[in-house]
């Protein structure tokens, strides 16, 4: 059938592009009086919100920020960072938005390669960086947004404004999107770089709505909804959250940072459904006196990433009325491609099973779709839970390329698949589960140890909280593991129990050969960084240093 | 920012082509073994179902169907005529899936106007058709599918084979998406078409993918739903429900037509959580002896559209436990556009209040975004509940345009918005609410009167079960109200005493001057056609016949 009999009509109307900013237009015009931000003694409704997105986005406007222009922000999770996620996009500028934990010059380092045109942050960030608009030649203002609180207050020097001043008077902009090409670039995200420099993560409108959809429909959000950020904003602009959540019509709890006690007493008096946290996170929650012996009914929905959930952990989050899911994703995913789809039938399993299952990273999500582990002929691995292979990914939640560096880009797009850099197994039931990271994986007198599979061995040890095991060189065979490991507190462990505890359960020559017991190096967003072991180690040695 | 800088990619990558049949490739993964198609006595897993939509998409593809071939089905809601909503669009041929209510010159109209090659049908609705082989002379070959039973059988005649035969032997199809532009038609559905030859109306994989993404998403299907296949697929393709019930791993159960013991029975032995029903079929189960005294809890989520829901109706639902959405759309739109979405407080109005919000038309779906009610220079009317002007709609899910008819799409989209035909008001709360379809509009003396206003007041007679109102011809104003009424059975209902009900609550200008009593003529979808109420009173005079 020839393409013109099909057509007959304006592309205009029958494609509308695909852009996340969309949904708070609905959502405003549907429940324009639900409460929508809550932050502190704040209690935004739909309408105040989008007033605050069109507020901010006629003040960008008015600085000169248009179409493919930088905008940075350096915030806590506040309504204001909330709002940045719909009014740099409604300007067709691309927000980006930074990690709060970084060292003064990695963030100098991404204001300068993402040449940002304004930067707005947090007085007390601030502070440490110095006068940005020196150090970083694209950068025309800093604008010092006071976390939750927009009363108006006077400008601090000469080189920044308060969000007061940048927005007083400005006509606030309607929020019809004003997207034409649906591929151009929503925002860009910073990886957390376990070594070298951040690459610049592109994610486009049509993939930042298409992971909201996704979202949306694979957690069951709806108005009724209430979502705690405990994750942060910067991370993945929080996993597209930001859109998921409003397209949705739930509500929003922003958060500076996690305090325990306070979390358990916003999921109690806000009635909180669903929210996000790293396994050391809801740990340290489990562990708080304000949750001892408490029982959230109807449960909560827990998301967890960054290593799986331990058969400990898992009983402690269940005692609290927390259902966990087990995600997995990369930067250059949106965040979560990956999870853990529960299957009834591991209710019947024993606890230890039923964790065991849900350590597995999983399945692609609905809008994901696309996951394999292949060999280095891009051919799949045997689904055998054995052969392992690297992860690889395709799909509209799949980055659009590094920016500015079309080099890493075409390396991590080889073969037509987003190449994860981690290792893992296929298991027969169609789960992935990983192995290790590429470049962690330890190479033993010719054999590949997962460094993971050892440590989660030894996480079943009651006497240690938190542990990585890396490579260390070794005279006859290469490397050997060494498991670096923090105890739980008041517990005596020694190095020789713990190598017994893993040579009860493992082939030997995945056992640690040393312990060390102290903190462990973390990035900003709480990634344990391995190479940072490894370098100590590996010292004036050639190897091992790529880490 | 040039985007060069943002590029540096290979687009297969990023750029994942939409279509929904990816959705069942994922679920298969992700929940093999869990019941998908229940049909009478067949139960099949998702691997089950997808082995026949690969057999199917194999057998087609042997038959000479390729990319851009029309494939019709005249089926009953049967597990083979959902397996040819994802096996056509495999092989990239749109599927023709014709209403089975019409009779066979309609029929045989579709079949020429869309050229299908190929015709599925069932061999009931296929006697009274005669040799289509020769009538149709783009048709290459006619398929009786038994329903439900897909053992071996004989073929009947030169003309037709079985299914078993169409099918035997066949290499099963690998269920990858071969879909390289999502703005491919998907389908072609054609217009009941009150009036006039239907349109084909055509559909798109990007279009379906969105809807039924926007459909999980709104109705919060999960693999715990169960949806009752009381809504024909043919008729918008089942409003997309075939990809979003497998999308979200529910269980679809089939139903060759509605008998209401048997939608009952259903719904309790099978735990049924989601139907559809216009107002008609929900009265006809309320009804049913089957029904007495029933009260489902958790309630049970129905869908209904075509006619507002009456305070009568939803009070009957209510006492059964069906929780009751009010939905609007057309087949330009896949289905449903809009559905009002009710509100917490209305919990606290009287059954009357309630009922009169939700009668309202509503809001647009999450994934349909775009809603305006429009005078004739594209303006919006004043969103006072007064003012009427034509509904419009954008978006993903508003068609590609009609199938060989320019003209017509192009009449459709004139100020770039889809036209509905119909026309309501605004609500200052933003709900639609639809007055009377444009060409049923009575102007009496100058003064325009909404037909539905008129009926919607003449529901509440206790005495009235359905009734339709059209203009007919006066010497004075040149038209006048008449109503064409059913009673309730048993009731002694009199024309005057409903003229005096009307009058007793509307302006006398606006009702009925006359009553009539017997049934009213409806389309194979249940719609009533006023145009044959119209056509008998207006014989021999200008206006009014184009209805």
């Amino acid at each position: 059938m020839s393409d013109a009999a099909m057509s007959g009509t304006r592309e205009l109307v029958w494609r509308e592009p695909l852009t996340p900013t969309a949904l708070l237009q609905r959502t405003i015009r549907v429940f324009p009086d639900r409460e929508a931000v809550i932050h502190g003694a704040e209690r935004w409704t739909w309408t105040r919100f989008g007033e605050e997105v069109g507020r901010l986005a006629g003040a960008l406007g008015r600085a000169g920020i248009g179409a493919g222009d930088r905008v940075a922000v350096l915030l806590h999770n506040s309504p204001i960072h909330l709002a940045a996620h719909f009014s740099a996009p409604l300007l067709l500028a691309p927000l980006v938005s930074i990690n709060t934990r970084l060292a003064p010059p990695e963030i100098e380092y991404i204001l300068q390669h993402s040449g940002s045109k304004i930067l707005l942050v947090d007085p007390e960030l601030a502070l440490p960086l110095g006068n940005l608009l020196e150090t970083c030649p694209d950068l025309e203002c800093v604008i010092e947004v006071e976390d939750g609180a927009l009363e108006t207050q006077s400008d601090r020097s000469d080189f920044t404004s308060s969000y007061a001043s940048f927005t007083e008077g400005v006509p606030i902009l309607d929020l019809e999107p004003r997207v034409e090409d649906e591929d151009a670039v929503l925002s860009i995200n910073y990886t957390s770089g376990t070594t070298g420099r951040p690459k610049g993560v592109l994610y486009t409108h049509r993939g930042a709505m298409m992971n909201a959809m996704g979202q949306i429909a694979t957690h069951s959000l709806t108005r009724k909804s209430t979502f705690l950020w405990t994750l942060p904003m910067f991370h993945c602009n929080g996993w597209c959250m930001p859109w998921a959540i409003t397209g949705a019509a739930a509500r929003h709890i922003c958060l500076r940072g996690i305090n325990p006690p306070e979390v358990i007493r916003l999921i109690d008096e806000e009635r909180v459904t669903h929210f996000n946290g790293a396994p050391t996170v809801l740990l340290m929650l489990a562990s708080d006196p304000s949750a001892a012996g408490r029982h959230f009914d109807p449960p909560i929905k827990v998301c967890t990433g960054g290593a799986p959930p331990s058969p400990n952990l898992l009983e402690q989050m269940e005692k609290l009325g927390f259902d966990i899911t087990h995600l997995y994703g990369l930067t250059e995913t949106y965040g979560p491609h990956v999870y853990c789809q529960i299957q009834d039938d591991w209710q019947d399993l024993s606890a230890a099973e039923r964790a065991a299952k849900m350590a597995r990273q999983g399945v692609p999500f609905l809008h994901a779709l696309h996951l394999r582990v292949v060999d280095d002929e891009m051919k799949d691995v045997a689904a055998d839970a054995q052969a392992m292979g690297e992860v690889v990914m395709r799909g509209n939640n799949v980055m659009r390329g590094y920016f500015e560096d079309a080099a890493a880009t075409d390396e991590a797009f080889r073969g037509g698949w987003f190449h994860s850099g981690d290792v893992g197994v296929m298991h027969p039931d169609g789960y992935i589960e990983l192995r290790d990271r590429s470049k962690d994986v330890i190479i033993s007198g010719g054999e590949n140890i997962s460094t993971i599979e050892v440590e989660n061995v030894l996480y079943e040890h009651p006497g240690i909280f938190e542990v990585a095991v890396v490579g260390v060189p070794h005279e006859k065979w290469g490397e050997v593991p060494k498991a670096f490991v923090v105890p739980v507190p008041g517990s005596s462990l020694r190095e020789d129990a713990v190598i017994a505890f893993a040579r009860d359960r493992l082939a030997h020559f995945k056992c640690p050969k040393h312990v060390e017991f102290g903190e462990l190096p973390k990035t900003a967003t709480g990634k344990i960084q391995k190479f940072k072991l490894r370098e100590k180690e590996w010292v004036g040695r050639e190897k091992r240093i790529h880490g």
